[in-house]
């Protein structure tokens, strides 16, 4: 006896054109009826940003050799509610997110759109998982983190993500021998140590472009930065209840 | 015997052109020296975005009466970040975003430019506050606000905000003798119903505006959302961490 076949939503942020994208929706093909609703031009480092003051176009794309699949004119977010209230005009049984062409580790949870489609289905109550991979190569090779996915998503299916919460899965840019397997574990405080690259237009007006380097505080040994740097792909299942409860009774005792 | 003034950094979503940027700038200036980066157009909804595949621009702007007032052609975010790397060169004492126009309350800390400065703050380590009123009215009366704002920057300059934190601060849009006083909550977990306006443009290609309803679970009663409603500011206590420790047990247990 079978059941019926589970309704999946994929989404990235490195738009539908990119190898990460096509590398998911081959993953999860056997797993679903897949509707891929994806941004039409990179949106990465766009956290939980929502389309607002503009409107938003979508349509049906010749893409991915499957039929259900659209580009969005939007970010990572607008796909997710675009998608839902448009396209699938029901709630997905699955969302996944990917595989990012980069690492989505510690604090950049927070900066990366690909996390925030995840987050966005965790908000309305729809298991979901961002894949990211730990190579920015835009012709990675995508075999250890497509054997990833498969994994996490047949789990994902079979015990569901408990409501309000979703995955952030990394996975480390290593060969299928060097892979040391899964870690569920916390995310990393690290941080950007911001610079920026100042130059002259032609016009002698100063423009910025935002660089920096990724600082990981060392001594942290149960994070994904440290996990992935041992080899293993990492989960850290996230929420968006951001409140900070341990300090709560601190600013309580403040004279407000 | 006085000590040095504390350098404070303002910033907000609504664009340096705004009244709650204003208010919030005049009701910070007795506290310390003042560098305002902001917005040079409306970055509502930006989240938590950052410009990666754009140069930014930055320039001293005649603006609020003041010196040391910059524009930036990015994100909340990117002000952040610009502004402490290229205008103050070292962290300030403290990080103020606001006043918003419009609440911030509940699951919207994630969908908030204005919100998404002051936790770019924490994640460096600086304390940080953001502000918003429960009024989207461009003109709406800041007076009750502002009182909110000088109470708290007073008490946070003096006793510090745990690292790693900041505070998300929303204030009711009531006169001041319907202000009931301040609650340290929890965020809400509520979330937006949203809705798409479909529409044909000139060339009858379709497109689409974001819009939706705000939903509270009503039987929250320690929450934000429930405070707002009774006339009280709210407090929330807000981090970065966004692993969700109590259901890395469940995951741990998955077949993977």
């Amino acid at each position: 006896m079978e059941s019926e076949r589970p309704l999946i939503l994929v989404t990235n942020d490195d738009s539908i054109s990119s190898k990460g994208i096509r590398s998911l929706y081959e993953a999860v093909l056997p797993f679903g009826d897949i509707i891929v609703i994806a941004p039409d031009s990179p949106q990465s480092g766009m956290g939980h940003a929502i389309t607002i003051n503009d409107p938003l176009r979508m349509e049906e794309v010749d893409a991915l050799g499957g039929v259900g699949v659209y580009s969005c004119s939007g970010t990572p977010v607008d796909c997710v509610k675009l998608g839902i209230s448009e396209v699938m005009h029901q709630k997905p049984d699955l969302i996944v997110s990917g595989i990012n062409h980069g690492a989505n580790t510690a604090t950049n949870v927070l900066y990366s759109g690909t996390m925030s489609a995840a987050i966005e289905g965790a908000m309305e109550g729809i298991p979901s998982i961002g894949f990211s991979l730990d190579s920015f190569d835009p012709r990675a090779d995508f075999t250890v983190a497509m054997k990833v996915v498969e994994k996490i998503v047949k789990e994902a299916l079979e015990n569901g993500i408990p409501t309000g919460n979703c995955l952030n899965v990394n996975i480390p840019y290593v060969q299928q021998e060097d892979f040391k397997g899964l870690k569920v574990c916390r995310q990393a405080n690290a941080y950007w140590e911001d610079r920026f690259d100042k130059r002259l237009d032609h016009h002698n007006r100063t423009y910025y472009w935002l660089t920096g380097d990724f600082k990981d505080q060392k001594e942290q040994t149960d994070t994904d930065v440290y996990w992935i740097s041992k080899g293993y792909a990492t989960v850290v299942p996230t929420q968006f209840d951001m409140t900070a409860y341990d300090i709560m009774e601190k600013i309580e005792n403040w004279n407000i």
